[in-house]
């Protein structure tokens, strides 16, 4: 795995079909944009904090744009939300759009995760096609119209 | 103006022409939708705490989607979310979607709309196809993608 990456966008997904799916998606979708993938939540702190193998990773500036699953062994999507959410205010990365996306319909986990601080929630559709579809009005939505002040 | 209205989406917009642009692409572009526009965040507070005009009105569940510029008279952006956001936990109006829609460029007021818990940040283009464009991409996004807790 390359480590010296910046991410543009971090995706944290334990599924690894679905994983390569939004990769595949994301860059075919939207130009130039530098994708992290990776399976758990552990592994995505370790990217925004700057531990483990990524103690020595290219830059300072937080993602664009985090998607994040619910589900997932070890720290969960809440546990990464959480983390990032609760740094002091000064950081870039509590300014970060989370989007959770994620199979669970549980009106609990909706509500859970706008209370973490997630500023979006999205479905997994069921079928390929909307799966692929909705990827990419995510990616096109959160990089090429929202605006992140850092 | 009715007053017995629920609105799906609550438009606060003080330039008139900007308002109505942004209602005809909402109501275009997003099929049985309850809209309320309004004029100002004075107007956007009695209507989402139920007080004035709006007192009696229709229902108690909140917008699924407040779309608020930012510089206004009187109550202007910051005041709206600042009090929307400063209720309880448990009020339902806490976690609606607020995406800020305006022409300001200033990294500090992107900033404070994130920190005041914006969910987004979206910049008003010059050009009208533009801006019924983006219009349009804000409503489907939040309104036939997004997931809201109630």
């Amino acid at each position: 795995m390359k480590t010296d990456i910046e991410a543009d966008i971090l995706v944290v997904e334990d599924n690894d079909s679905e994983r390569e799916s939004i990769v595949e998606a994301l860059q075919a979708s939207i130009q130039d944009v530098n994708l992290l993938a990776v399976s758990d939540g552990e592994q995505a702190l370790d990217y925004l904090f700057k531990r483990g193998v990524w103690k020595d990773r290219a830059g300072n500036a937080p993602p664009k744009l985090i998607l994040l699953d619910l589900a997932m062994p070890g720290a969960d999507g809440f546990s990464v939300l959480g983390q990032v959410r609760s740094l002091e205010p000064e950081e870039a990365l509590t300014l970060t759009p989370v989007v959770i996306f994620t199979d669970s319909q549980a009106t609990g986990d909706i509500t859970e995760s706008y209370r973490c601080g997630a500023n979006s929630y999205i479905m997994k559709p069921l079928s390929f096609p909307g799966f692929r579809t909705i990827v990419e009005t995510i990616g096109q939505y959160w990089m090429m119209h929202n605006q992140v002040g850092v």
